[in-house]
């Protein structure tokens, strides 16, 4: 047994969300790639380089608490990638593979969005302003990109709606 | 491949989702006994009873949809229970554990919160009403749970600051 304190399970945290970003950062470009609508590929890319920044803001969080970075393999992130490659080699229709590529990426925000929470909230009980904000911005980020995909999945509905 | 159209990718969200509340079914006992604190005792094995009153929901909706309720493995919460399991073995501390657990059980949420999402807004998409009001109310159930548990995460945190 290796984690004896909330300072040790906010650091397992930390390797945990950094393998997830580096994960995020090799998937989304697959995932872009196989997007038809051109404004579904272009919310992927302007993810992707959200992710990246992502990457380099928990290697600063590492460098505030005097830690190297390492990544810990994430069996959730691994599960949610590995679901949705399964789903998308299952379908056979472009409109359809939208819909699943949105529903997929919507997952990973909010595994994102629960574990930047988590951290946010242990960091202020741990009493690191300066870390909690940087995570703070992060968590911002994951909500908007999940608002984001909503919308883009309600506007889908309504042109079908209409159409 | 198998899923041709938007239906068929709504029929095996619903056998993915109906195999995750299933499996919580199972997982969450070993949760709240592992647990420390009372009331998070209580918080979860109310959702227990949530749990099984979703997998009837799933159930009633498979019906309306003249399909067999069939459990298809998702990848997703195998991944997000086996996470969760391995850090609890590595866990000597009570209160940490706590800590930990309330982290897992709103990863699960959050992923629930995403499927149940997007399930609405496809039974939308489709013209389902009614099978669009049932998943709603389970997506309602979810993200109160995720309240419920952020909120036992910041009392912890206040009681620790003011300690």
């Amino acid at each position: 047994m290796t984690i004896k304190s909330l300072d040790d399970l906010f650091h397992e945290t930390l390797k945990d969300l950094y393998f997830s970003e580096k994960k995020l950062v090799k998937t989304l470009p697959r995932m872009a790639k196989k997007a038809a609508s051109t404004r579904l590929k272009e919310a992927i890319h302007s993810h992707l380089a959200e992710t990246e920044s992502h990457v380099t803001r928990l290697e600063e969080v590492f460098a505030m608490l005097d830690k190297k970075p390492v990544a810990k393999k994430c069996e959730a992130i691994e599960g949610l990638v590995k679901e949705a490659d399964e789903v998308f080699a299952e379908i056979d229709d472009a409109e359809t593979l939208d819909a699943a590529i949105i529903s997929s990426a919507q997952t990973v925000e909010h595994y994102e969005i629960a574990r930047y929470g988590t951290l946010v909230c242990w960091a202020r009980q741990l009493g690191m302003d300066d870390v909690e904000a940087m995570l703070h911005k992060t968590l911002d980020d994951e909500k908007a990109a999940d608002q984001k995909l909503s919308g883009l999945a309600e506007e889908y509905v309504n042109q079908k709606a209409a159409a």
